[in-house]
């Protein structure tokens, strides 16, 4: 029995989930899924006119979303006040660091051992370019950013079950993928087999396209040349002086290829929301929370609880209890309320509005994910790998491995991300001690760089189904509950207006708590000048 | 007449070498000629034990070979002197920032107007990772680099003749080459029509990697579905609140896509060279000749042009006049030579080497090159077009335009690579003026940003082959020259030795020149301590 009175998953069991998330069709889609949401609509915050100075607004929740109401309705005359669970502001945008705790629920405590200037960002740790509302607001707070790197070629792409289980790099995949795509094209057009007429024009330039993009030999053959050596590398790699003539590499065999799935990650990196250039904030993202921090700590109160959110004509009552000192119960009112409490907190709550926002709020589970952290004594993956930034995937359980987008060809520690699972695989870790996490992920992290146990330092793993505040990582929306339930979630019901992730088509992003906040803001001001 | 007392080449003269240029397989076949090197072996300098200190080393030209063979053979043990034609060290790896001038061959002089802290390379502006002996050096001198982004799926692919002459995202070109490849091909695949038989296994595994690479649907067509819309974004973006569903995009017709070409540039990017992660150092590429200079300028004399390199059974003399102040005449003697000067240049001096090093001397042409800086008042890529970094492609001459890798977000003026030109079209904008330069290539970049106009603040052209102490970019080798000439450009010729990327399988990049160099002057300390 583990701490949560719940049985331990057996080694067995454990399999048995990871191999349900194994599978590269469903991993895949599972992605694609996450991914459903990409790129946003924002030119800048819309302008709030004619508020009576003086309406009040209790907020509930300083993270992203809460922190934008509150800056945005303050800034046009609202008197606001903000309500917080935890002892800091950022919610979900957080960064651990050497000499931070974190409890989970069920009472392990983890004291973070990073080095001075290494991080984790267990949340949200990259941005889309086209995630404009977030990155107004970095200009806005001069919050800096650097690129992310999201594709390294240099990178490992590993199936278990494929080429004898050993990692492939990234572009030695991409490469031979391409070229064995093109080569049965080319080979079916050449020969008149596709299952349409396509005219003699256009049959010359798929021909020109598939040889080319391709690169394919005369005969539009896919073969281990000096031209695919372009694209793959080389063996013995070219250099100076006589002795300076490379050595091709030889490419994968097709059969392989295909059956490894490895194509999956390609897929994957091009999707929307991987596409270059993607950002993060320079020293770990929680340099957002801290930049609307900044802007409205002064009217946020910390570790308090919310046990009920009432309202009626005359206005809101939120009741909440001290959370660390006295336990003391509070009423506090208002005349509005944006609620940002993430839907399985406030699942609990009570909440008084409309059957179809209760429904919405009930009707919405969260994803499950697990972060962990490794901190390496070296930044081997470069000095041995020569890997700057970006992702290893594996069908192993961690899923993807990642590397710092920053302070490259730096000595002394480093810290990757050692796993980052959903599904099946982060309940797996979420049923596991911090202690195991960190060894489960040393364990299978090893099989793409045989370094990790010499050089490893100190970890950490984050189960997010655990963090007593959010109990979940992101809302996770089907079409069905959209279809049901979003428009009830979204519009503002009496004076009670929701907020966060879960209140946007930009699930599981920063920007979706950005997006809908603009939207629970615009919504409340309209209400409350039309009631003025 | 131009100042070269050559014809300058009508419009329609002009045009005529541009379409040479501008088609898209013999552009595309142009740039993989130029990528004909990649990847380098490298692990750290050799050591050298075992000098006779003293021994003395002449070394011809300060550019990273010159410079790396006079840092080493110093420490080594050796009495080093450098000889330099410019004013200052550096060679091809030098920046241009505002108060700089440029005067070339005919001399029409240039004096740089960019605003305090923007800058152009107009040589070598990007580093592979896996350029090694650069990042070696990089990292001894503390040239603190960071990413170079090359390809931003958010820029824009370009083809005159295609879709009425209007710029497509790449993420779009990419999206829709993939999804109708893929749909071709599983097609074909699904109908047995492909030209070889293929197992029932590997036929399950391909429409499986093409159902889901190309992004099909269940009938493996593909069509404008929200599936689609996950890499190719969405007309309307999703947002939050009730309003925030998205609307997908509409794919681009399938045979457009494939006469337009503008899948070379995806292919382009796949190249070994391009891919991630690359680098640039933070302020300039000239960080790393200011690198080298710190700890070898001591031994460089500036302004003295080498007229001959004689050599017997004794030694080196080498022949230099001042070439700015009395025009003297000297001869140095020393016990070795290192020469790093580019062949164009080298070409037209007496040297005292075998007939096969002479031969090799004459034998590689060096490719045309030009490029041009544009200052505009704001970053509108970054402000209008949502383009961080990264490369826009066109068929037009000026090839494309980039973004800087840099100081994003940031108000103010920023400079923009307004054109990167080889072959015809680098050797007509080298027969125009300065102005004509920055003239014609705000032309041309006009169709992919019409802002340009607009915010145009100065510019600057810089053709290669009017460079006087290099006439031309970098070395053109072919496989014919390389079999016929290579050995012995490499070879060590009694007291003397060539250096510099032409002496390299990494012609046209930086890291030629080290490995060059550090062939060089190991061939050097072997033959010196043989002598011994």
């Amino acid at each position: 029995m583990n701490r949560m009175g719940t049985r331990e998953p057996t080694r067995r069991q454990l399999l048995m989930r990871i191999g349900a998330a194994a599978g590269s069709m469903a991993a895949y889609q599972a992605m694609t899924q996450l991914g459903h949401a990409a790129g946003t609509d924002f030119s800048g915050f819309p302008s709030l006119s004619g508020a009576r100075k003086g309406t009040t607004v209790l907020v509930l929740g300083a993270g992203l979303a809460g922190m934008l109401a509150a800056y945005e309705l303050r800034k046009a005359g609202y008197d606001v006040r903000v309500l917080e669970y935890q002892n800091r502001s950022g919610g979900r945008n957080f960064t651990l660091r050497g000499g931070d705790t974190l409890t989970e629920l069920g009472g392990a405590t983890q004291h973070v051992g990073f080095a001075p200037g290494n991080y984790l960002n267990p949340g949200p740790w990259r941005i889309p370019y086209h995630h404009q509302g977030l990155l107004h607001y970095c200009k806005l707070f001069g919050v800096q950013l650097e690129p992310f790197i999201e594709v390294n070629h240099n990178a490992y792409l590993h199936d278990s079950d494929s080429f004898g289980g050993r990692p492939q790099r990234y572009r030695d995949v991409m490469t031979d993928f391409t070229g064995y795509t093109a080569e049965l094209l080319a080979k079916a057009i050449n020969q008149n087999k596709l299952d349409q007429p396509i005219s003699a024009d256009e049959q010359h330039d798929l021909l020109a396209a598939m040889k080319g993009w391709g690169l394919l030999d005369k005969n539009y053959g896919y073969s281990g040349t000096e031209l695919v050596a372009l694209r793959r590398g080389y063996d013995k790699m070219p250099g100076g002086g006589p002795d300076g003539a490379p050595t091709p590499s030889q490419p994968l065999g097709r059969a392989a290829i295909m059956k490894s799935g490895l194509w999956q990650w390609l897929a994957f990196n091009m999707s929307y929301e991987m596409q270059t250039t993607m950002f993060q904030p320079v020293g770990g993202m929680d340099m957002i929370g801290k930049g609307f921090a900044k802007h409205v700590n002064d009217i946020v109160t910390h570790n308090v609880k919310v046990t009920k959110i009432g309202q009626d004509g005359g206005g809101v009552t939120i009741t909440y209890v001290d959370d660390q000192g006295s336990g003391a119960v509070t009423e506090a009112k208002a005349e509005y309320c944006v609620c940002t409490i993430p839907l399985p907190v406030l699942a609990e709550i009570e909440v008084q509005a409309s059957a179809p926002m209760r429904a919405a709020i009930q009707a919405v589970p969260y994803a499950s994910s697990v972060k962990v952290g490794l901190e390496f004594k070296r930044r081997f993956w470069e000095q041995d790998d020569q890997i700057y930034g970006g992702i290893s995937f594996t069908n192993q359980p961690i899923s993807q491995v990642s590397y710092p987008s920053t302070r490259y060809f730096t000595d002394g520690p480093g810290v990757m991300l050692g796993g980052y699972m959903f599904g099946p695989a982060a309940y797996a870790f979420s049923g596991m001690t911090p202690a195991e996490r960190v060894e489960e992920a040393l364990k299978q992290g090893s099989v793409l760089h045989p370094q990790y146990r010499e050089e490893f330092s100190n970890g950490i793993g984050v189960a997010w189904s655990r963090m007593p505040w959010t109990l979940g990582c992101c809302s996770a929306w089907s079409e069905e509950t959209r279809r049901a339930h979003y428009k009830a979630m979204t519009t503002m019901d009496n004076r009670l207006v929701l907020a966060g992730e879960h209140a946007s088509h930009v699930g599981c992003w920063q920007e979706g708590a950005i997006l809908s906040s603009v939207s629970a803001v615009t919504q409340l001001h309209q209400r409350a000048v039309s009631a003025a």
